[in-house]
């Protein structure tokens, strides 16, 4: 964890940059900040996290459906949603070089007062007693104003219409529930999910991957009898112990305090909270983010957001401190509530004989966080300039690289050969240009497990070897196995030792 | 063919929205025209036309990369790109009613002159000369103006600056192609895959999922040396022949014909075209469109887009005529050229000493559209009020259902472990509510090719019966048998009545 702290996160966005994880949107016209795209290898391993995402969350078992709805949504919803009155942060304004900042955020760097959620009358006087200048001119700042985070747009023609863009996936969502319940004829509980875009106005995006305009949310709307028990599937994760940020703590400078999920459920509002963060936890770690660096922080009356009855959001430890990751709300029966009666549709459902308004509890993941978390802790430097990305086999854009050890005397026909019958069942990839050094140091980069090399032995005995990103460790293995020995290390059944004879 | 022409669509759309297909977007307040939904039926599908199609067209030896970019693109891009200028659309309002139309269409519709392109004094004349009249109200209509079709939005505080929601995924390929050259390291030919969405502030939404205003594509950008001789996999595809409908023939109101890959190169513009035209045909037949229904249409120069030195547009025969699904556009070097000179940076790479600036084919598929096609050409309907969708087995949501024949004696309990069985494998679901035949109805609606009856004789034997969706007959086969007739029946490799023995 010290380690992270300590990391050069410029060399992260360098690399990510020169190999196509990330590249700043429109960068040659120099950009908008708050937008960033995913290159080559981003967009693979981006489909990979969604896929294992998917295969995590959206067990049958938990009667999870997916779907997919429009990016753009008429005034009505949001209104009824209540984005357009409270999805809103302070600005303030310099005197001097009329650059805007988010408030909050000003003070809180300046001061080190946290002031998440205060009105703009407070965050005036805070500005002006502690003297908080313009970071960038030194200048005097203006009153604090309320200023909406989502994005207008005018749907149809000549004067047309206002519609936004949406702030999270959620409402297409709510607004579909009668449809869904319709289509699906599922009974509670059951969830819908959302993998999509969504759109904020930031005022001052920052932290690369953290505070995007456009970003990118993984949600589930889990909807719930109100009297239900707990989540059938909760006892699974009986063993697994939670670190709970409470508001004690928070307030007392404390440390989180770990609670075996039975034990969250006395301080969770709802408990199919617990059984979600339960799975975050697990999940995060599969990604390769320590247990100590993740945290849930319960989070303080004026910082939740306005449809929630309680939120515990999970936190990660960046380089630069923890951040929110997963947003954990306990949204109740907010959002069906306000369209049920802004729309006049009916959108309870029926258990039994009784007519049930569902809860919601509602876990969102941002998927650029992750990326960035994941990048971060899975960095490597050796301290002697080989860098290299430590990304768990299934994560990573390709499980196996194959190369000819030299680009000659039919060794790169043999590695090509290698390389197509290995294709249809792992992720792999061929390179044979420049030197092998070259080439494992390109591999490394991007983080690929394993590098598989033809060598002037292959010719002679149809073996090869196989190299281990993580400690640059051969060992030596016959064609014939490759798919078992890669199999059994993708799955970890096998050590790298055992995948074949070590070499030197 | 002539099928398709007197199917009642609306039937179609009925049975889309009450199992989950599509649902129009903000229904429940009314939505906006050119928005829709994917429900959790029509979710699963996208995925897999989206993954079939990687499958087929990002193949290795294409060396096609995959991104995602941002939606919202700053307005020098799309200056840039002549969208701002060009991308446009004309339309006339009604003097009376005020409502507003696409003069273009609305001429076409009331004196079949198809006029597309033409500049707005001709159309405001023809209006006038043919007295064309408002469809609504009768009304007379105003002078037709041009509108642009790009949607627009603020980003930033307060003022902020002008962007764009992007008009095509293309644009976000071509301002990082020096990002994707230096990540990739490719050489020419290579291509640039993006599949995402893409908005038009439509004047007239139509059509169901045709003219939208939030859209989904899938485009690839095949960058090419100008001097390339043609594709290196061409020749692997000279048996297929393409329907091509000539300017001529257009002119003459003749009809497509038949070109091989081989004698079409004389007519495309690039020879690259042939190659995903060729691919194009045999995909969608893959999908169940029938090659009678398929036709590449030379676009006219007043249509074609200002970007393209020649367009060959897939069309598909759809129940209200023909339209686009595959524009097939070759760019030529308009794209990269504008953006160089508009950026000031260097977008040229290098083929062995000389400098390059690549020229662009690009196919880029409509995915509503798409759905659109395989919807009606996949909907049977027994004239007896039994419905269902013909859908091929790679597509449809599910391979298979799973049913006790009844809710008691010990079969749910037993379908549900043969469920639990397969589907690890297989797109497997679950069913145990309401009669067997309202199951059987419920999964033809879906187009569920494969349903699995565990009843009292699964009990003694072992077995289960497996009914055709297509023509329900049923086999019997033992359970242990299943993975393998299914994985069988999947791939095409045994017919229905091999799958086990025929029953009745």
């Amino acid at each position: 964890l010290e380690k992270v702290a300590a990391i050069q996160f410029d060399r992260v966005i360098d690399i990510a940059k020169r190999r196509g994880i990330i590249f700043q949107s429109s960068e040659i016209y120099g950009g908008i900040s708050g937008f960033f795209d995913f290159g080559p290898i981003g967009c693979l391993m981006k489909r990979k996290i969604v896929d294992s995402w998917r295969e995590f969350f959206l067990t049958p078992e938990d009667r999870i459906y997916e779907m997919e709805t429009c990016t753009i949504m008429p005034e009505q919803v949001l209104r009824a949603s209540g984005h357009l009155k409270d999805f809103i942060d302070p600005a303030t304004q310099c005197k001097g070089c009329n650059s805007i900042f988010r408030a909050d955020n000003l003070i809180e760097e300046s001061t080190g007062q946290f002031v998440e959620g205060m009105d703009p009358v407070e965050l005036t006087r805070i500005i002006s007693e502690k003297g908080v200048k313009c970071p960038k001119c030194g200048g005097e700042l203006g009153p604090t104003r309320i200023f909406n985070l989502m994005l207008a747009t005018n749907v149809g023609p000549v004067e047309g219409s206002i519609a936004y863009l949406r702030p999270e996936t959620a409402q297409g969502i709510f607004v579909n529930f009668k449809n869904i319940c319709g289509s699906t004829r599922a009974k509670l509980p059951f969830g819908v999910a959302q993998v999509g875009t969504s759109y904020r106005n930031e005022i001052s995006p920052r932290q690369w991957l953290i505070r995007l305009r456009e970003f990118r949310q993984m949600e589930i709307e889990m909807f719930i009898n109100p009297k239900a028990e707990e989540p059938p599937q909760l006892r699974q994760f009986s063993h697994v112990k939670l670190p709970i940020l409470t508001r004690e703590a928070q307030a007392g400078g404390g440390q989180p305090i770990e609670l075996s999920v039975e034990e969250s459920l006395k301080v969770l509002p709802n408990k199919f909270l617990a059984y979600f963060m339960a799975k975050e936890l697990l999940w995060y770690q599969q990604l390769g983010i320590p247990k100590g660096a993740i945290r849930f922080r319960h989070m303080n009356p004026n910082e939740t957001p306005h449809y929630s009855k309680g939120n515990f959001d999970m936190e990660i430890r960046f380089d630069f401190g923890w951040k929110e990751i997963v947003g954990n709300a306990y949204r109740t029966d907010f959002d069906l509530k306000t369209h049920m009666a802004n729309s006049g549709k009916d959108l309870t459902c029926l258990e039994g004989e009784e007519k049930v308004l569902p809860h919601v509890v509602e876990p969102s993941f941002g998927i650029d966080r992750t990326f960035y978390a994941l990048l971060l802790y899975s960095y490597r430097d050796d301290g002697r300039g080989w860098e290299w990305f430590a990304f768990p086999p299934r994560i990573a854009p390709y499980l196996c690289a194959v190369f000819p050890l030299v680009s000659k005397d039919g060794l790169p026909e043999r590695a090509e050969g290698i390389y197509k019958g290995l294709r249809s069942d792992f992720d792999a990839t061929f390179d044979s240009s420049g030197s092998i050094g070259r080439r494992y140091a390109r591999s490394d980069e991007i983080g690929i497990p394993y590098c598989i090399t033809c060598d002037y032995q292959t010719l002679e005995d149809s073996t090869v070897t196989i190299r281990n990103r993580d400690d640059s460790s051969q060992v030596r293995t016959s064609v014939g196995d490759l798919p078992e020995v890669l199999g059994g290390l993708m799955r970890g059944d096998i050590s790298f030792s055992a995948a074949g004879k070590p070499m030197k």
